[in-house]
């Protein structure tokens, strides 16, 4: 028996923000100083570092749990798979749905509840639950999908990675120009097809790292202490990913089997071009080897940091041939990594 | 192998809050009017139908994560268990970290990322996540850590259950006086010892279902209707409890092996006496028997109804012999029952 991506959706809103859209915005530094920059200069640097040109934000009128809800047809569709018969509906995100314009998280019932009601599953049998795992919650929820297909309780899981970050940003901090909106899903199966999940590894670090992302207040001062918003301190998750990412990568890698030379695309979390560039470098490094060219798929330029949407957004889009000198063929071999709140890291060895 | 709860641990809030202290709360009907009844009526009412006496409230400074530290330092201890073993620690709950005063939930990073960092677990490889599946969350946790031994993927798992509800109740809606806080947390374990998990059915029912348990505005319809609070549609959760539950803890029984005359007690999640009695009897009915007497131990008299935390601390009480006429010995039979968001129903049979 194998376990396989069968089929894959995603939805990505049709409101784009550019880095200009950011000209009115008062940035500040964290101590609530004035930020002494032109907003056109640090729109510029900001897309040298992070490589992000523009971002989605989702329509008003929706929350995390609509727009996955579109992903979730579509991969259902893709896989030509009765709903009926999944098994689970696994749902990563980390904020809930947040209405626009308001500030409290809505998370009863889960977010995977509704979308099962959406998608008008009468099986009580299709269990339906959420998973909070920082960035990494999609992959984590394909772990988790594996566990129990291995473990005889399921064959046919769907895993969601949903959210709207445009809902939590301070947007008196340059790092609001990150985050992003969106909706992947996938189906997962057992299969006597070939393939599928050759290794996984999974870590979380808690001692010192923790809080690295958080939910804090917003730079401006005047602002209601109270109310607080996605925060994270960029440099230390810098160090920290570089010094953790290849090294997870490597252990699925091995526990796979197959050599670095047999990989063929790297599917990676994307929160800074410059940062995945450096991952990608010393994770070659570890087997003396360097990166080939166009190993690395990215999206991060028009679609900024969608969090757990990145990577199953990012696989549908290539496994629908709609990324421009990128394809995915069956008998490929990929990684998915990914690296983000908790912290935690994980990867998945794969074969199309 | 077997897989059995080698520990437990729970914390109780010290603050008692009686019916009486809701004596100045200005209760109101879904559409805003006052409530006829005076409040010392009300209270009594209240009383005959839930069996509710007292609920706990956890101090203003401590959060959902707060207490579940506790309880989980208590159940490692138990366990005696290095903690740096553990595999895996899962973290049910359902409004995150709300600090006393304020509106907004915060999940980043998940709150077993928190209790894990305040555990000063070193060891990356022991995975902190949260679920989010209404008060059957613990139940759930517990069923995944099988599914990752199950699985090879484990073989120590902390599963934790706690909820601060007092933070999200509508003080204008009788229902608040249901809610309590609280934590408990339990260590599962691969083993070669006899017992353990002999059986286990979840089932999610969310075509009409899905909002019976929501976030909600207040009934005083001068509040603010950004701001939203846990709500339910108690009788429609009546009829749906009597319907399902039983039937639930019948095919998990089944799958067993055992029969209703080896089950000990029942442990039941605890939102309504009158409502957890008419399930037990509906369970007995489905066998052609009666309940015996004393197969049902109850806490909500003093305790409420505190969500998640509600099954895992009854079986830490009980299993330290700290429940008036109640006793669990190596060799009973349990059943672990719970209902509620999502809606979700899930059962174990265990022996202890």
């Amino acid at each position: 028996m194998n376990i396989r991506i069968t089929g894959s959706g995603s939805y990505i809103p049709e409101n784009i923000i550019t880095n200009f859209d950011f000209g009115k915005h008062q940035f500040m530094n964290e101590d609530g100083s004035a930020y002494s920059q032109p907003n056109n200069i640090i729109a510029e640097k900001f897309k040298d570092i992070t490589g992000i040109e523009e971002r989605r934000y989702s329509d008003n009128n929706m929350v995390t749990s609509d727009i996955a809800f579109i992903a979730a047809q579509k991969a259902i569709e893709d896989a030509k798979i009765d709903p009926e018969t999944l098994d689970y509906i696994i749902f990563a995100h980390n904020f809930g749905d947040v209405k626009n314009g308001t500030i409290q998280t809505d998370l009863v019932p889960s977010l995977a509840a509704r979308v099962k009601h959406n998608l008008r599953i009468k099986n009580p049998k299709c269990v339906a639950y959420d998973i909070l795992f920082g960035c990494p919650g999609w992959i984590e929820g394909v772990i988790q999908a594996q566990a129990y297909i291995k473990a005889g309780m399921a064959k046919k899981c769907l895993v969601i990675g949903a959210e709207t970050l445009s809902r939590v940003v301070d947007i008196h901090d340059r790092d609001s120009m990150i985050y992003s909106d969106g909706a992947g899903a996938t189906v997962i199966e057992a299969t006597t097809e070939e393939g599928g999940i050759l290794g996984h590894a999974t870590a979380s670090f808690t001692y010192d790292e923790a809080y690295y992302l958080f939910f804090g207040n917003s730079f401006n001062k005047d602002l209601d202490p109270d109310v607080r918003y996605i925060k994270m301190h960029g440099r230390k998750i810098y160090e920290f990913a570089l010094n953790n990412v290849p090294k997870a990568m490597k252990e699925c890698l091995d526990e796979s089997g197959y050599a670095i030379t047999d990989v063929k695309k790297i599917l990676i979390h994307q929160a800074n071009e410059k940062m995945d560039e450096a991952i990608i470098q010393r994770f070659y490094k570890l087997f003396k080897e360097t990166p080939p060219k166009d190993v690395m798929p990215m999206s991060i330029h028009k679609f900024g940091n969608s969090s757990v949407a990145t990577i199953p957004t990012l696989y549908d889009i290539l496994m629908k041939g709609d990324l421009v000198n990128h394809e995915l063929n069956p008998g490929d071999l990929v990684i998915f990594a990914s690296v983000g709140a908790g912290m935690n890291i994980n990867a998945i060895v794969y074969k199309i």
